[in-house]
């Protein structure tokens, strides 16, 4: 009421839309690269580029400076000139949009090289305005009955195979243990495999290896384009009856993954880190917290020990924020991927403990026997479950 | 037709698919810190990583090691262990999808800290297949009626003023020389002063102004959100009718914004660098080559000396890859900008040349005479015209 008042003494903000604003404020970390002497200076400044945009002497309004300029709320000075820096930042200029909140946590000063966004931490009323993913960790454990044990995901590449032999290579995978098979995210809607008849082809032959075996198997067909083409693409994946699907988040745009999310798919979302990953946004915010945000069911990442150089500490800060407890937000599935091999499942079994889904592409699809291969791979991750940890212990 | 015969003896790919195949190769070139040692199999591991993520010896297809795997086309090694590699990748890869295209060119890559995008080069089919700048930097000059000189531009802000002082600013923009006046690309649908309120008003603000001075004035209202709010942005602006609008790229996702442009919107699209700028994707070639594709008619990026740090190899690179020549596509208006102020007009001028509009945002907000202030950068971009090079000569 306070508030209130004081914006309509100063004449700024209606009543009307004030009683609509979020007084709350998130809490947004950066990395900063800078001598320690300029520090502060910079602290300030940050806070202004991502909130106001405008020199300090220019916001003479006194309901913006109050409530929607930035504030620095903490500085912590580091070694070798790499600082932390929190500012505050208001909820009620995201407009509890996906793009405007990116705007705000890293819109300019992502142009600027010695920042990096860290970390962030949403306020109850923000956590409360999004839906979280929808199935999440338990829910894709449901649709494939399996509630302990770690599980087995496998991708259908390379590209420029037709529809046929991909569909032929998703039942030796469906046949033999795997419990998700997805499509490489690099099969989007090319000539040699269109993205209607390679979808349908590889649903065929999930459904007759699961009746075959007699345990269910779910295909997840990437999905790839701009808006139009995705909401095509989720039509088919409706018609066909797909049980999940892969989206890349940065390729599509995190706004228009998080409106297929909600609006036009019915079925799990696995997300996949590729294009974004690894810009500068610290991948556990990002891959941990802010594809969970979007709605993501399931988030891939480089693990460790691949040919990826995520270390052991980024890998599991992404599990555990992937499912620790967050507002009313379903945990995410983490999928460790990117160099995985059947010989490495049981240490990444105990390293990221039994809910994790390990995703081995390349080294699957290399061997001399493709289908023993996969068996061994679904053995290692059975054999895994034994010795898992209920959680992740060095999270 | 030999590519054609061998693709049908190899029993993978139908003739029907394949009369839809592009055989021509995109090249894109990676900037790789790496041991000069390491670099030819890192190379290698690039272009399959970028292609058919599966090791060489797991592509056993013929048609794909022939038509679909990137190759490496040239390796240039550098001083302090950072190398240039350039990968051939195979437009039908692309499925002349932009997000797709953004896959092949850096997806995984993306992901090695070690690897960055600097440049691509697209063949002729692929430049033919995409409409480029529907208005261009000629287009923007014809709705201003202004033929010759450099352009200026100005933004409303801080956000957080209500929409009515919001357009009173705009007024005193337009009024007093300002070619285009943008929203600052943190106005967005927050409830201090909602999208369709704000547009109207300003609208209303620019077209006033434009009658007392007998001079167009085009305000751009800034465009974000997901897909579906877009899209209703875009008929709000269609029905108020102005003359352009600003879409923040990153933010909104490229394949959103390309969807965006080409099917939603009949105005010039002037776009902004924001959350994107500065990730691992050479400047020059995002904002000058790749915004160019996606169809912006104007490009901002943070000009050399004010508060970023693009240097001004960077800044010419930027404008003489918007202006060169590229296929059919028109050329991009380049819009030098980020800490801008009306000292540095005459220099600006001299170092883009006319062909320029130049944005000065918080500087003339800042000033105690907002309107003074405004006519001093209308005068100095009039006066620049004299000394104005043709065209850029430092590019």
């Amino acid at each position: 009421m306070e508030i209130r008042a004081e914006a309509q003494r100063s004449g700024t903000v209606s009543s009307v839309a004030l009683s609509k604003l979020r007084m709350s404020w998130i809490l947004a970390t950066y990395r900063v690269r800078a001598p320690r002497e300029s520090l502060e200076g910079i602290a300030h400044a940050l806070a202004l580029e991502q909130s106001v945009e405008l020199p300090d002497a220019a916001v003479t309004d006194a309901f913006v400076r109050e409530h929607v300029m930035g504030r620095v709320d903490a500085i912590c000075p580091g070694a070798d000139d790499v600082h932390t820096v929190t500012v505050r930042l208001a909820v009620a200029t995201t407009g509890l949009d996906v793009a405007q909140t990116l705007n705000m946590l890293f819109g300019n000063s992502a142009l600027h090289p010695h920042v990096e966004l860290a970390d962030v931490a949403f306020p109850p009323d923000f956590l409360a305005a999004f839906p979280g993913p929808r199935f999440g960790l338990d829910g894709i454990r449901a649709r494939l009955g399996v509630l302990r044990r770690p599980l087995a995901c496998a991708a259908l590449k390379p590209q420029g195979l037709p529809s046929a032999r991909l569909a032929a290579l998703c039942h030796t995978l469906a046949a033999n243990g795997i419990d998700v098979v997805k499509d490489d995210h690099g099969l989007a809607d090319q000539a040699y495999a269109p993205f209607a008849e390679r979808v349908r082809a590889c649903q065929v032959a999930v459904v007759r290896a699961s009746r075959e075996t007699g345990r269910t198997c779910i295909y997840a067909p990437s999905l790839v384009g701009g808006p139009r083409a995705l909401a095509a693409q989720a039509r088919i994946v409706r018609d066909e009856g797909e049980g999940a699907v892969l989206v890349t988040t940065a390729l599509v745009g995190m706004p228009a993954f998080h409106e297929l999310v909600t609006r036009d798919l019915d079925v799990p979302v696995i997300a996949h880190p590729a294009l974004g990953g690894a810009a500068r946004i610290a991948p556990p915010l990002l891959v941990g917290t802010l594809f969970r945000w979007l709605g993501a069911d399931a988030a891939i990442f480089p693990s460790f020990g691949g040919r990826f150089a995520y270390d052991e500490a980024t890998c599991a800060a992404i599990a555990h924020r992937a499912r620790r407890p967050l507002g009313h937000w379903k945990p995410t599935l983490p999928v460790p991927a990117g160099g995985l091999t059947v010989e490495r499942v049981a240490d990444a079994v105990r390293f990221y403990g039994a809910d994790t889904m390990l995703l081995i592409g390349g080294s699957l699809l290399a061997a001399p026997d493709v289908a023993a291969r996969t068996r061994a791979f679904a053995d290692a991750v059975a054999r895994g479950a034994a010795d898992a940890p209920a959680a992740l212990a060095n999270a």
